[in-house]
């Protein structure tokens, strides 16, 4: 991996962690917090996929509230307006996991990292803001510049662009398999932080490095 | 719904159960049967969207092959070679739901019918056979001449352009609620079959119709 000249990070579920919710949720709903924590996430990407594939991009912010509105109807639970927008709001402010600070500035020493992600650049700016980790990243790039959603490889080929390098010359880093799957048909190299033990993807599409969380990244890097 | 001039159904979920296998996944996996089928389908569905957005389009068989080795992965049992074959095998000869033919029947009387599904055209074709459904559909469309998956509108292009009529002369019915918005989004009338009582999809973009069986669609055509 010493030719890796730049590391991109997908942001939700990689570096944020979306289910950093849970506890809210589960106090306004009692019982029913990790449910719904996977129902929202689940078709909060279901959603991505099918309006990419529509052509019908609407922001991850709105999306977002689509795929909660559905997991609260799914689940028999309702919704206040009020509820709505104070789990949004604070969708602008979730914790990064515990490894990754540290991690990134490390790895920030040596080359340059990027985000490349499904959220809109107001949110993932909030997101860097809240886990302190301004300045650690050349470039912060978002979805919404391609009106698309990954994986599409219009997405992916904004990396390429901001980071003027060729695909080989990058390693792309995500904890969603599928995501990995894409940047890898894109050409990138990968790396899929599989936290929870998860099975690979059957798409043929297998990262290059596989991981349990960022600090692994460090020492593979060298 | 006077003015519908065809009528065009999806095939899995709508016309044909994909969870007839759910027994015979049950023979081989005591257990898991229901949870495998669930995941299988779920997994299919998924690789049929990411894959359409990748642009890196597969058949449906080998999609639905993936997504069976995925699911057998994720649930810890083993999928040996000659299995996998037999179930894609009975794949081509899933059972139509009950009140099925007989419905296709009285409704293909007064206007034509066409199928318009991401199946393979050799599994459309095996299906309609074995469901005894030969000569009810003037039309029966796969997704493979346009090499991608719903809710890509060039699928649903691919029956306009078939039956010579614009959306808006078309009743779409799908069982499934994401294959219902890509349809209304392309401009055709919508039908949803709700056949579980399930919540419907917060995407903006809700069903005509929803009906709990195709028998119900034979009385609101008229």
């Amino acid at each position: 991996m010493r030719a890796v000249q730049a590391v991109v990070f997908d942001a939700y579920g990689t570096l944020f962690d979306p289910h950093a919710l849970t506890p809210q949720l589960e106090v306004l709903y009692p019982g029913q917090g990790a449910a719904l924590s996977e129902l929202w996430r689940r078709k909060q990407l279901e959603y991505t996929w099918l309006l990419g594939l529509m052509g019908r991009y609407e922001d991850f912010e709105r999306v977002t509230a689509r795929a909660l509105e559905y997991a609260c109807a799914a689940l028999g639970v309702r919704l206040e307006a009020e509820g709505l927008k104070a789990l949004l709001e604070t969708y602008r402010r979730l914790e990064a996991f515990p490894e990754v600070p540290a991690a990134l500035r490390v790895l920030a020493e040596a080359r340059p990292l990027a985000i490349l992600s499904n959220g809109t650049p107001g949110m993932l700016e909030a997101g860097v803001r809240h886990a302190g980790l301004e300045g650690v990243f050349a470039h912060v790039l978002s979805v919404h510049a391609v009106r698309t959603y990954k994986p599409d490889p219009r997405v992916y080929r904004l990396a390429v662009g901001a980071l003027a390098l060729p695909p080989e010359a990058v390693l792309f880093v995500s904890a969603n398999a599928w995501d990995v799957a894409g940047a890898k048909a894109f050409g990138f190299r990968t790396c899929w932080v599989n936290r929870r033990g998860a099975p690979r993807e059957a798409l043929g599409l297998d990262p290059d490095l596989e991981i349990t969380g960022l600090d692994q990244l460090v020492h593979a890097l060298g």
